[in-house]
This record gives C-alpha cells, sequence and structure tokens, in this order.
C-alpha cells in the first residue's frame, strides 16, 4: 500500500516541520496548510530554483499565478515535530498555464501528492499573458534536467 | 465559458462573507481558504443537516475524518466584501468513505466546485471505522432528498 | 477569578461558531485565530454598524487600518462546538487612529478580552490620514450610545 | 522615531520568509501571522536552543503552553520577499509562567516587538504545572548568558 519516492536527480526538494500551528485535535496536519505550503514551495522555486524572483514577479511586474485545477491524493497524515519533504516536479507546459506536482514525503514514502495547473495572468489587465520567454526557457530546462532520469 | 448553478431543493448551503484575511496581495482569494471554508460548511453541515454534532463526533466519539482525496476546478476568483454560497452534495457513500461535492457559486454562477473523499476513522486506533447506522441513515436520506430533484 | 461580562445595550456583539479549524493539538482554540476573529468583528462593525462599507473603504477607497498596538488577556480557553461572542467598544478616538476593546465571553464570562489601537492611512502614500468626518461621526455616536449605560 | 535593535550575543535568532500567502490586499503582512511566527520561534527554542523537543513536550509529556497575556507594538511593516529576523529574549521566569519578548527585527531595525507570558500546564489535568527542574535551568542559563550583555 506504501508507495516510495526518490526524488529525481536535481529535482527542487525543500523540508517543511511540522508544527503545532500545523495540526489539529486530531494530533495531524489540517489539510488546508498542505496547500499552504505548496504555494511556498512554488515561490521558493520561482526564485532559488528558476531565479525568477516571485516577490518581484507579483508586485514589480504585477503578475498573478492563480490556481486553475489541483486535486490531491492524502496517503500518510503528517504529526508535529516531523520534517517533511516537498518536491516539485513540471508535468506540462501550456502557452499561460504550468502543471506541476507536488510529491511530499518522508523516510522515502509518499505522504501526500498532488497535481496543480496554474494559469499565468496580469493583475492589471486580470486576463492571462504567455509565460515570459525567459521564464518558459527556465521552466523547459528545469524539466528536462528532472525528467531525464526517469525511467521510459 | 461561465456555468450555471442552481442548488437542488432542500441542498444544504450556507453563505460565506468574503474578508480581508481571505484575501491575498492581488486581492483574491488565497486558495487554501477555500479549503477552510469546505471543512466548515461539512462541520456544520453534519451538525444541523445530518443533526449528529460534529464536535461530539470528534471530541466525545473520538472519530476522525481525514480527507483521502480533493480535486477542484477554480472558475471565477472572489473578492473581499463579496457573499458567495457554498453548497454540499453526495456523491457517493462507502463503508467508512464519502464521497462529497462542493459547489461554491455566486450569482447563479459557479465560482469553484470541488469533489472531496473522506474516511472516517477511530482516533483511537488510527483505523477506518464504518459509517455508524444512524449516521449513515442520514447521509443516505440527504442524498436521496437532494438528487431527487437533479435531471435524469 | 472569572470575570462577569454584560455587553452594553447597542454594543456591537457577533457570534462565532469554535470550529474543528480554530483548534490545536491541546483541543483549545490556536490563539493567532483569535486576532483573526478580532478583525473580522472589525470589519463587520464598519459595515453593519458604522454604515461604511469596509471593502469599499479598502479597495475602493484604499485606506488601510493596519495595527500599531495590540495588548489581550486570555482568561478561559474555547473549544470546537463551542459558541462564544465577541463585544466592540470604542476606547479612544484619535485624529487617525482608533483605541478598540474587544471582549470574547460566554455565558456571561469573560474569555479574553483585547486592546487594541489601529492607524487608518492611505495605501496610496502609505501616510496616516485623517479619519474622515462621516466615519468620525459614526465612531463617536457609537462610543457615545454604548458608553452611555456604563457605570460612572 | 526608527528604533535600532542588535540581538544580543547567543540569543536565539531565526529567519522568515514573507510570503505571498502571509500579505493581504494592502501588501503587508496580515498581522496575526506574527503571532503564528512567534510560536514557531517559541517551538524552535525549546527544540534547538534548550535541547527540549516541543513535540514532545506537548505529545509526549502532555504539556500546554496556552498564552496568558500578549502584548505588541508594531513599528514597521513587512513585504513579500523580504526576510525578517526574530530574536527571544527571557523576560521573567515564574513558578509555572514564562515572560518572554520577540523582537522582530530587519535591517538592524525594530519591526515589532512583543511580550507573551506563557503558563505551563498539564494537557490531562488542566491545571498549571510548575515548570520542570531540567527545563527551567536551561531557560535559567539561556536567560543569564543573553542578558549578560546588556548594557547596566
Amino acid at each position: 500500500m506504501s508507495e516510495h519516492f526518490t526524488p529525481p536527480p536535481g529535482a527542487f526538494t525543500r523540508s517543511v516541520a511540522i508544527r503545532f500551528s500545523h495540526c489539529d485535535p486530531a494530533g495531524i496536519v489540517y489539510f488546508p496548510h498542505y496547500f499552504d505550503m505548496f504555494n511556498g514551495l512554488i515561490e521558493d522555486w520561482y526564485t532559488y530554483e528558476l531565479k525568477h524572483d516571485y516577490a518581484e514577479l507579483i508586485m514589480g511586474d504585477r503578475f498573478g499565478f492563480p490556481f486553475v485545477h489541483i486535486e490531491c491524493d492524502f496517503k500518510i497524515p503528517s504529526r508535529i515535530g516531523e520534517i517533511i519533504e516537498l518536491t516539485l516536479l513540471v508535468e506540462r507546459i501550456g502557452r499561460s498555464s504550468l502543471g506541476i506536482a507536488i510529491v511530499c514525503h518522508g523516510d522515502g514514502l509518499v505522504r501526500l501528492r498532488a497535481r496543480m495547473v496554474t494559469a499565468m495572468m496580469s493583475l492589471e489587465t486580470k486576463k492571462p499573458v504567455p509565460l515570459p520567454h525567459a521564464l518558459r526557457t527556465a521552466i523547459e530546462a528545469y524539466q528536462a534536467r528532472t525528467t531525464a532520469a526517469l525511467p521510459a
């Protein structure tokens, strides 16, 4: 039943410490917090992996990245004091949309797994905008180097 | 593109006022808050529609209702000061699992739409438990009376 | 030790249902949620009591109401399933600042009690602005009618 | 008006990256998030500085650390993309209570400053308990080594 996971070499992975504030009266992470962690992971991926500062994209360039679709399977709950790992993989690069997979894992086992589609939009016009060339190139390069190692 | 929605007669619907605290620097609801609203809707549905007090189920009977699967399509963003409606429908009743659809709408248009599967578990044994008979009967009755009006 | 509280006649009071999502692994409200409740109370007070739509003040008029000072005494914890009452009283009206007291109570006993000072500012200039005349008048009238009944 | 701050040598300080999710439609941190950051800082201080694992104190030993009193002065707002520093200092060690000061700073200037009093309690009896000897000793040592350097 348990699903093993090893991030592909070069995949963007960040640790999150499960805190008191993440947990509910049942002692496990209250699930909306995972989505907040996912958003934080995506921010850091833009800034530190793609080298496009997320804050600048939002506040400077006035882009937004609203989610269009999310799906998530929850396998193993997480508890206060645990450290979990979040790995981001690119599934699909559209004209203005981006399909991302996030795997949350610990001790080599999948805790939860999400697929999320974001659209890039202008906060001024409220319309979708095509991914800027430099950003698209960076995302394509990330996708290429993190899927090369996947079995055919 | 816009999708109309009218809740079936008898469907459990609650209004939520979009607050300052729900909204992000782009001025729209930060998406994890929707999941928190959904959980609140489910709580109220148990307590006020099914007449099974949610707090008592958790703290008294020591049941938990973790999510197993969630999927969500986001159509129209919501902004501070708006009032949105959340309607809960039952899709599938399993042995210990429950498939729920939540439609978030305003002015007759779908804002977002989610499908969520929860499992009922014991907080003591950490194992799934079958839905108690009275609860199952109440859920079945709700499902019957809210789908009767749906077109064949 | 327990402190009784009856809101003055005419005081703005709202009920809040304590939810699963408010509570921590100790089964009581995780304290930052109280501050979120306070902000929601203040929003509703502007909109429904003072008849100055809070969303319009923020998004239309581009005012902000950042907190300058907060102090809070926690007396009795609250638990999932409880309904608590929040009452807002005006303590001091400055040129651009406002001193508010919020009493959170249940069954006539104080649960927690906060004093908060907000400043009114322009989101454009990032500078404090004097309270607009109509708003000031509404706040003064509220203060007058809710303190008249307090013992001298 | 601006207040300089340099943490005393040895003071426990952690950086927090201000995220999209921390910020409100005015583009600055929504204030309840600061209290959540403070709680996280306190957790890490117990675990990494005092060497008393916070998760174990809560879930293993069944202690709770509810806040009794909080006061906070907000000086400079923080925005998405900024990195702020949180420094924890001990103000007072009581029988079961603890007075903590948290200074949030950036670029040597105070952003906000809080004083918080927690009580240590048993989650079983719901009563205050005296600080365990080893924990008290660790807190006293921390207080001693971080105030030695303060000007007389």
